[in-house]
Order: C-alpha cells, then sequence, then structure tokens
C-alpha cells in the first residue's frame, strides 16, 4: 500500500435521503494519522428509491432486502464514479472505498429467535457490486463485526474522533448531529481505551420529519432553524418526547430509524396537531426536545467522569442555530461550536470517517471503542470485496 | 501465506437442514493445486432453525433475514470449532474459512424495481460471526460478485471441478446431485474458458420435499432409494414436473428454492395423492422426474458440444440407485460413478469446494465462470472478514 492513501468514503445516514461521499487522503502513521477530505459532495437518492426506503421496515421483505442490496450498490458504485470526475480523479487514484451503507435494522439489544437471545444489525448496499461497479476494492459492513463480539455496532466514529479530535489541552466532545445524534467522549490526553461513546437519540430524523409533515412534503428541513426561530416550543411536549425510555438507559447505547424514525415524529405531530399547535410551534418543539435530549445526554453520561472544554459539532445539525443556541446555554463553561472551527468538515466528517474505516480495514487494525471494564475484544471493522 | 493452505470450507444447501464441513489441505500453484479432505460432517441445524428455515421466503422480513445472518453466522461458528476439535486441530491451524451460507433467494434474472431491472442473491450466515466466533477469517457472499458482473451466481463450483477433474484423456461431465443438481463441463484438455456450467433443476430437495410429505415428516429421504425401489412411477406425473419452463430455459440458468422448493414438491404431492398414488409410487415418481430432468438437461445442453466419456456424480443423489440407473441407462456409452472413483469425496465436494473458494479469494484468483462469447468479466468472488 503507497503510504499516501487515497480512500473514498460513503455515508447513508437515517434519513435515508442519500448518499454523502468523501474522497479522502490519509497520511502518516496509526494513531498519528493526518486525514484530509479532497472532495466532497451529497448525492440524493432518485425518487423512487426514497420511496422505496421510508417504508417502515416492518413492512420489508427478504425479498426487498435482497433487492435493496444490491440496488443501493449500483446506486453508490455510480455516485463515486461521479464524485471522482467532479474530483479529477480516476478509479485508479482510489486505494479503497469504505461504505457504510443504509441502515435497515440495527438491534444490538437482540431478539429472542429459536431459543436463544440473537442480536443483529442490517445494512443494505452491497460491497461486492460496488468494487465490481467502481473496480475499486470495497469495504463494507461494518456494524456487524463489533455487533458479533459483543458491542453495540454503533457508533462506528470514535477511533476517527480518537485520532482527529483528541488534543493534549482540551477535553472536548464530538458530537455529531445527523439523522441520530451521536458523541464520542474524548477526555484531555485521551488515550484510545479513555473514550466512550453513544447515541443520544433522535436528531435531525425528528426535526426532518416534523417538517415535512407540517408542510405537507414541501419542506423536507428548516432551513437555518427559520420555522423554530419563529415558533415557541410547547414544554408539555418536549418533557412527553423525552419520556422515551431510550434516553434513561446508561451507555453504552444505540438507536436508529425503527426508535426514532416516521413512525416516532409521526405521533408526536399528530398528537401536537390534536392540541392545535402552529406548524411552527411543533417544528420548534421538536427541535427544543432533540437540543434537549442531547444537553441531558451530555449531563447524565458524560459530565459525571469528564467536563468538556470544547464540543466540536458536526452534521445538519450544527446549521441549526436554536440546536446550537440550547447547548451553548447549557454548557456556557464550552466552547461549542462546528467542526470547522477545529479544522474538520461538519457535512463531510461522517463520509470521510468511512474511508478511513476501510483504511484501518486494510491495515488490519480494530477499529471497535473498547472502554475500559466493557470485557470487549478488538475487532477489526468490515469485509472486503475485492476487484480483478 | 504458507504453501500447504488448510481451509475449512462451510455448505448449506437448497435442503436447508443443516452445515457440510470440510477441512481441506490445498497444496501447488492455480490450476495445478492439488486438493484433499482431511475431514468431513455434517452437522444438522436445530430443529427450532430449521423450522424458521422451511418457511416459505416469501413468508420472511427484513428482521427475519437479520437475525438469520446472525444467528446462522454464529451456528457456523459453532460448527467449524466442534469439526475441528474432532479432526484434532486448532483454530489456528486454519488458514481461511469458505462458507456459502443459507440462500434465503436468489434472482438472477432480476425484477422491476424503481424502473431498473435489478438482479439479486441473499446468502445468510454473517462471515463477520463466524470469524469471530472462531478466530479465524473468514471468506464468504460468494454470489454477489458473480451477479454484480452480470453473471447467474450459480454454481460456483466449476473452477473447482476444472482443478480437480478435468482431464487429458476423457471428456467429463461433474454432476452434483444435492438439493438442486448442477453440471460442470469439462471437455478433455479443457482450458478454463472451455467450460460451461448450470444448474439442471430439482435435485434431493423434490425427492427429500415429497418423503416426507408422505411420512408425515417421519421420514426425511428416501435412503438408498428404497421407497422409490419399491414403488412405479406414474409417467403422466413426471410429464407434468418436465414442463416446468425452467428446463426448456438456454443454460447458463440457475435455480433454487424459490422455484423448486417445498411449494413446487407440495404441489406435485397434491395432485398424486388425489389421483390415489402409493406413497411409494410418489417418491419413485419424483425420483424418476429428477433422473430424467437431468438426462434431458445433458442431452439437450451438453451433448451438441461434448460426447461425456465420464459422468462423475456426487452429493446425496449418487447414493440413490434409481438416480443411477436411470443416468446409467440414458448414457450408455459413458461410466457414470460416485466421486469416489474419481478420487473425490461424493458428499464432502461442495464444502470442500468453498475451502478452496476461500482460497482462491484471497490468492485474487477470479472464480466466475466465463465461457466464451459470455462477455462477463472475471470477478474474485467472495468477501472477506479479517480476525484481530
Amino acid at each position: 500500500m503507497r503510504r499516501r492513501f487515497i480512500g473514498c468514503g460513503l455515508m447513508s445516514g437515517t434519513s435515508r435521503d442519500g448518499v454523502d461521499v468523501a474522497v479522502t487522503e490519509i497520511t502518516g502513521r496509526f494513531p498519528a494519522n493526518k486525514i484530509k477530505i479532497l472532495h466532497a459532495e451529497t448525492q440524493a437518492y432518485p425518487a423512487s428509491v426514497r420511496a422505496l426506503l421510508l417504508r417502515a421496515t416492518r413492512g420489508l421483505t427478504a425479498e426487498d432486502v435482497a433487492t435493496l442490496d444490491f440496488l443501493l450498490g449500483g446506486l453508490y458504485g455510480q455516485a463515486v464514479l461521479k464524485a471522482l470526475r467532479r474530483a479529477h480523479l480516476k478509479p485508479g487514484d482510489i486505494d479503497a472505498i469504505g461504505s457504510h451503507g443504509q441502515t435497515l435494522l440495527h438491534r444490538p439489544r437482540g431478539v429472542m429467535v429459536a431459543g436463544r437471545r440473537v442480536a443483529s444489525t442490517l445494512q443494505v448496499g452491497s460491497g461486492a457490486v460496488i468494487a465490481q461497479t467502481t473496480g475499486i476494492l470495497t469495504v463494507s459492513d461494518f456494524r456487524s463485526a463489533d455487533i458479533a463480539v459483543g458491542g453495540e455496532g454503533a457508533p462506528l466514529v470514535p477511533v476517527y474522533d480518537y485520532v482527529v479530535l483528541r488534543s493534549r489541552t482540551a477535553s472536548r466532545i464530538a458530537l455529531n448531529i445527523g439523522g441520530i445524534a451521536n458523541l464520542t467522549a474524548l477526555p484531555r490526553r485521551a488515550r484510545i481505551g479513555d473514550i466512550s461513546s453513544f447515541d443520544t437519540g433522535p436528531g435531525n430524523s425528528l426535526i426532518d420529519s416534523a417538517v415535512g409533515m407540517v408542510t405537507r412534503g414541501k419542506q423536507r428541513c428548516d432551513r437555518n432553524g427559520t420555522m423554530a426561530l419563529s415558533g415557541k416550543p410547547d414544554m408539555r411536549e418536549v418533557r412527553t418526547i423525552l419520556k422515551h425510555p431510550y434516553f434513561r438507559r446508561q451507555p453504552p447505547k444505540s438507536t436508529g430509524w425503527s426508535e426514532f424514525g416516521e413512525e416516532f415524529a409521526s405521533r408526536a405531530v399528530t398528537r401536537m396537531k390534536r392540541r392545535g399547535l402552529s406548524r411552527d410551534a411543533i417544528v420548534s418543539t421538536v427541535t427544543c426536545a432533540v437540543g434537549r435530549s442531547i444537553a441531558e445526554a451530555i449531563r447524565s453520561y458524560v459530565l459525571p467522569r469528564l467536563a468538556p472544554d470544547e464540543i466540536v459539532v458536526t452534521g445538519g445539525g450544527c446549521h441549526n442555530p436554536v440546536l446550537m443556541a440550547i447547548l451553548k446555554e447549557a454548557f456556557p463553561r464550552a466552547c461549542v461550536d462546528p467542526g470547522e472551527a477545529f479544522g474538520i468538515s461538519s457535512d463531510g466528517k461522517e463520509a470521510c470517517a468511512f474511508a478511513y474505516l476501510a483504511y484501518l480495514n486494510l491495515k488490519g487494525i480494530p477499529a471497535n471503542v473498547i472502554s475500559q471494564n466493557s470485557g470487549l475484544r478488538p475487532a477489526v471493522l468490515g469485509v472486503t470485496a475485492l476487484t480483478y
């Protein structure tokens, strides 16, 4: 492998609306790698594919799973080829693709089947298809190995956060507010065994779904928090949302579409409409609930062990002034700023992290988070599809 | 990689009743490898798992897919560890596992989804879980890459047949009668581009299902063809079975459970019961239909290009004297014999082939069949899950 590794990361999040692509340069040696985004873009799914994905997971059959695996694998491959053309690169310039895939379900706590508890996770977007479409070696299915060793299978970015954001002078929280919000706690001078990470709960997924419902599909997100700023949150409803048992569970924990997807949003919006809340008030309320759920998660599960000097916010949520204001107010002693203030791309971060996870896989470096006393074994994450 | 490669192959066939394990030694260089089975055994699925798998694929949800992927991955890993103990080997002695997985569906011809034709295949039994359970590098999901380059994704064994059975003096057909029957045609002095391969149609799956139905589950298979020998086939019903459109399709072609699984068997058995056929007559009839469908496939699609001197029969079907008699009668000029007559294990062959496919993957050698004029690209088959 060249000492300069060029990876292409693909991330398809809980919002199920498209795929982020980040062409990424990795130099140096783990964990002292330098990671630089050369090109990043987002490509929306065709409307027909999005419609398929927006059906609740419980409506999907084994046939849908197989079809989506190949359909999305092909789309991801095409997305890479398109991004490479725009970046003036050729497939031969890329060492590997790292693709998260589209999560159809994620059940780290397991269900009882045939007399035993079986944890599972399911991402579609076949790595074999991506590799054959692009001619580029592809690493995918990063979550399964972590689930197999008893981990949560999520979040997957902490090792990236550790490499990119650990600091000798500041304790940091790397907070990504995507469809789901997750965080990595990085104590000052952290070693890799010192970090912890978990999903705090819903992120933009809840806000976007509410916006879609109150505008009858005319808008898909609350750009710049305009609606949330115009409305006034209903605190009774905020409290109702925050009663979801997920928020009381101790980390490590992870969540997704099945707990906080369209169904959850739909129930909340229906309740608020019935109580006569305005469009803006509804969006303001769910935004407030998301902000508070994150602040509360930090307060309950991070502060007892780490007082953050800096909270590095990435993902779509960092562009939402209401969410940022709630976090700044909740942690007045910390600098709460978008990734750019710390030299990382807020929008490209997650896709970039998957390019890095592909690199770690090919180097045989475990990428699961093993906090002290977790008893988990280190695991190399991802499966590799070769090309010829 | 050591020059002596020890692989462990896992095969779970269309009968959905368990997993074959073959610990295999591979020496030499492709395509002049020597392949030797060190230990082989079959492990039945627990009854509860079998019951889950016997539900028709269309009854399976995305949740079932995810659960089966992890449940079977764990079972396969345990099956390997058990077989290694019996073979007096340790996981550290094994270079790689090659696992076929349990096919839930296989649709190489595709279906229309979101305005495009999407071919797909779906095997469960996560390679990541097998790797983490055993501590052994695992290659799995061999079919996807072949489907991705426009192939049938099946059969997968022809490259193994080529390496093990090609001959300078004889034209051969390697015929495996497992749940589904498939064959590889190997002309005398064949080069790899000269071979062709396809599924002929149902094999033991149809016979076993019929036996299960007529004995109300008391027997699972017609051991030594006892029932078929006692009964007399109903030729009208044999002809009805052979009217299935699959038999008229030109190769390359592949089939499986959705075409020739429990449902197909159930319809045939119900028809015969209604016509008052005895238990033995029913089993005799389906056995005759299977034998004739194979003979007919050879006659229509192989003989025009190759007159076989030898037909090497493997899989459970080679123990069925009725099937063997039908084939011997149909091809009086050929030697029709079980694999053992040619130095290969009839029962261990398919599992052994998957150990070899893992070896090919790790060597970066394409294993898909590319007949002349097929226009297909070579593809390295399988995805690799590493251990740490």
